[in-house]
């Protein structure tokens, strides 16, 4: 059965975090302990005087455009979208200038999936899908399919939705949901 | 009772099509009659070897960031979203380069929206609200809520939808559909 599935794409698709961190252990020579940083995005876990420094790194031109990948996204999202409606959607209209690189970030390394199956907007709750898989809980709040929450750092303390660590999970929670579905 | 209303914004917000009209007849000194139009697009009524000159405006930087405005858009507009939930949502994936002039003319002409109710997207069954206000009814494919047609000279023969031909008309579209649920 063809399900819709909404993807997020910082920190799900693309690795913004490695970027940030990389970039600010590099422009302060301080080194990141990961495992402490358990529960916290990178800019407040960081010395308050540096917080504003890591805001604007994402305010940066090219800054979305040249962002590593999370791995396995492009095999997994690949085969979803043969067997699906994949969309990609991102919160993205708070950075106006971050949009235009994302299309090309997306073009670029997810070149099949096309202009009709991007968005780019604020609140989330405006899209309807079966399932949406997000970084940030907090765009689960009236989605109206399943929130699948994809394991970060910052919400590692978060237990209210199924989590997955990887995108290898989730092709297995979707068949296990879909033979579960068609047994029922 | 408050109502989800999602809108377009070319032909619906901005008047996308008068800024086009307008630059052609001044580039090639042709005269428009806006009365043999209907149920054209401008790009599609004009000789063919002219198509891609009307498609290349679009394509120039600053032209949605510098479209007129629809009659009476920002006044109705403000008042639905004193009452309602209003998002703007509209097809600009395709025209990367057009999301962030999208914004800056939305901040400007409706400052009050703000991005968290901002949709840049491609096929707009993604979205889910009470109403869709569009001028484009494949927009309404798949669309959950109602579709209401704005009005403009290349849907002019499209008969399956509600159609207003001026803001003030969804205003009482909308009162008279309010009152009527209250009733009964």
């Amino acid at each position: 059965m063809k399900k819709r599935i909404a993807i997020d794409m910082d920190e799900v698709m693309a690795d913004t975090l490695e970027a940030l961190i990389d970039r600010y252990q590099n422009d302060f020579n301080i080194e990141i302990d990961r495992t402490d940083m358990e529960g916290w995005h990178l800019e407040d876990y960081v010395d308050p005087e540096h917080k504003q420094e890591i805001l604007n790194y994402m305010k940066q031109k090219g800054f979305f455009e040249n962002l590593p990948l999370i791995e396995g996204a492009q095999e997994t999202i690949e085969k979803l979208h043969r067997d699906h409606e994949v969309f990609i959607v991102t919160a993205a209209t708070q950075l106006p200038h971050s949009m235009e690189e994302k299309v090309k970030w997306l073009n670029k390394h997810f070149p099949y999936i096309g202009w009709r199956n991007m968005v780019m907007c604020g609140d989330k709750s405006i899209v309807i899908a079966d399932y949406l898989i997000d970084d940030h809980a907090h765009n689960f709040d009236g989605f109206r399919g399943e929130g699948i929450l994809f394991h970060s750092l910052h919400n590692a303390k978060e237990t209210r939705y199924k989590r997955i660590h990887a995108w290898t999970e989730f092709e297995e929670l979707l068949n296990s949901s879909l033979s579960h579905s068609m047994q029922a």
